[in-house]
């Protein structure tokens, strides 16, 4: 049996899988502001917590790593750009260890366990502090020449040049109207008042128009960039994760809207919008299998 | 052996084709404004010419098909919306026919006689009347769900509510500032004078301003584009065909520029771009081998 880990900007999850089945699972605040080598420590600790003689431990990290297991970019977790986290938990575990993008690992999952056994090709979109993506091509997983493929939080879809100024550093990518950072502060800017993205999805359930109006902002950017993604790829699905996708259904209005307004033909614009089958379980599902 | 067949908006070229060769050829004007039928007899009359006994054809169009050989969009050559090609030449010919979209044709050639010997994963961009896009992922051809992948000319690129109309319909696409006929319109615009696109090469090669000008924003329009390609697909090579290919020197700093100003990590940004390896037996010599 093997281990995932999901080491999430706030929490770290591990779970020792069996197939589909998490059969034991920890979890724990990511130490906030703590050196790289003590997060690593935590997540060797979370690793030994859920025992068995895993013969192998997959890490989902939220940002960016190479093929050789060193982290390029982690932009909510502070210090650990160049470090290689599979080598540094190998030492620390004796156990070979694998480290993917979190929204890669969820694609893995949902191409082994979820949407992937009726779809060949598909996205998965990963709705958080980020927009994350990962890329199942013609029933396998696509990660790109050097492993950064499927960013589609940072694709283009406002141009100009007053657009709002994304943590990447270029202006007007998706990730910037659709991510819930840029939703909680659309929404403050309206003059609605919430203190996380699921009370926004709740105060627009009960019909108030501000936050039905950023969510349906964020289904809009969302849209143009999942149509860029279907000119290019033409996909059989493209699939919801990540927190915000349990109020997805506030957004698919603003996403079909938006996907048909900016795909010429209505084929590949019609195209099947899912939400994971895997929820919350798909980081440490994926891992494991990473 | 089989024939390969390059329909283009202007001319039909056949080639009976040993591998990497073309062995006999035979080429015309395509019928301007004639019934498809009319076009449909050309082809077929092209393709019993090059002689042989070929075991099949394939055709390379300048637009969208879909899986079953029927013509979705041409947008140069009226009046095939809903011909169902592959039928009507089938029909003509006795022989089994495969029809496809002429950018993914060429990279199905760069794939087996180009630089796919030396990349895994290559988009070629087939510069044009309109900007065409054929997408290799992990050594194979990957067409999209319902073969409308790799339309990298409606990729967007000006999202302005006054950026200017393209032949689909839609505003702000990289073809409309990366085709020819956005250069030559920007161009005369810049008070230029030029019959065609290969004019205004020499003009900006002998010092012309504005002539350098329209190719430096060509060259801006097609980075950003291929900027979002990069952030999607972390290719490890992109390649440039059609006409507009021979002046590739022209264009290649303003490409690169934009690749970088619009893609947030070096690595991905820093991919080789090449010219076609083919030229213009791209068509023809894919087209055998479809």
């Amino acid at each position: 049996m093997n281990v995932g880990v999901d080491f999430g900007g706030t929490r770290i999850k591990a779970g020792r899988v069996d197939g589909a089945q998490i059969v034991a699972a920890e979890s724990q605040s990511t130490g906030a502001g703590a050196p790289p080598g003590e997060v690593l420590d935590q997540i060797a600790s979370l690793v030994r917590r859920v025992g068995g003689s895993p013969s192998k431990v997959g890490v989902a990290i939220p940002g960016e790593v190479d093929a050789a297991g060193r982290c390029y970019r982690l932009p909510n977790v502070p210090g650990f750009e160049g470090v290689n986290i599979r080598q540094e938990l190998e030492r620390r575990l004796g156990l070979p260890v694998a480290v993917e993008n979190d929204s890669t690992t969820a694609a893995l999952g949902e191409l082994l366990f979820g949407h992937g056994r009726a779809h060949q090709s598909f996205l998965v979109a990963t709705l958080g502090t980020g927009v994350g993506g990962g890329l199942v091509i013609d029933g396998a997983l696509r990660r790109g020449a050097r492993g950064f493929a499927a960013e589609i939080g940072h694709l283009l879809v406002d141009s100009s040049p007053s657009a709002p100024v994304c943590v990447c550093g270029l202006r007007g990518c998706m990730e910037v109207f659709a991510g819930t950072r840029g939703l909680m502060a659309r929404y403050a800017e309206l003059g609605g008042r919430a203190s996380e993205p699921a009370a926004i999805a709740e105060h627009a359930q009960q019909g108030d128009a501000a936050a039905a109006r950023v969510f349906a902002e964020m289904g809009r950017a969302l849209g143009v960039a999942l149509g860029q993604v279907q000119k290019l790829l033409d996909l059989d699905a493209l699939v919801f994760g990540g927190g915000i996708s349990a109020s997805f259904a506030l957004i698919e209005p603003s996403v079909r809207a938006a996907l048909r307004a900016c795909v010429f033909g209505p084929p590949t614009a019609e195209v099947p919008l899912l939400v994971s089958a895997l929820g919350d379980a798909a980081g440490v599902l994926g891992a494991a299998q990473l």
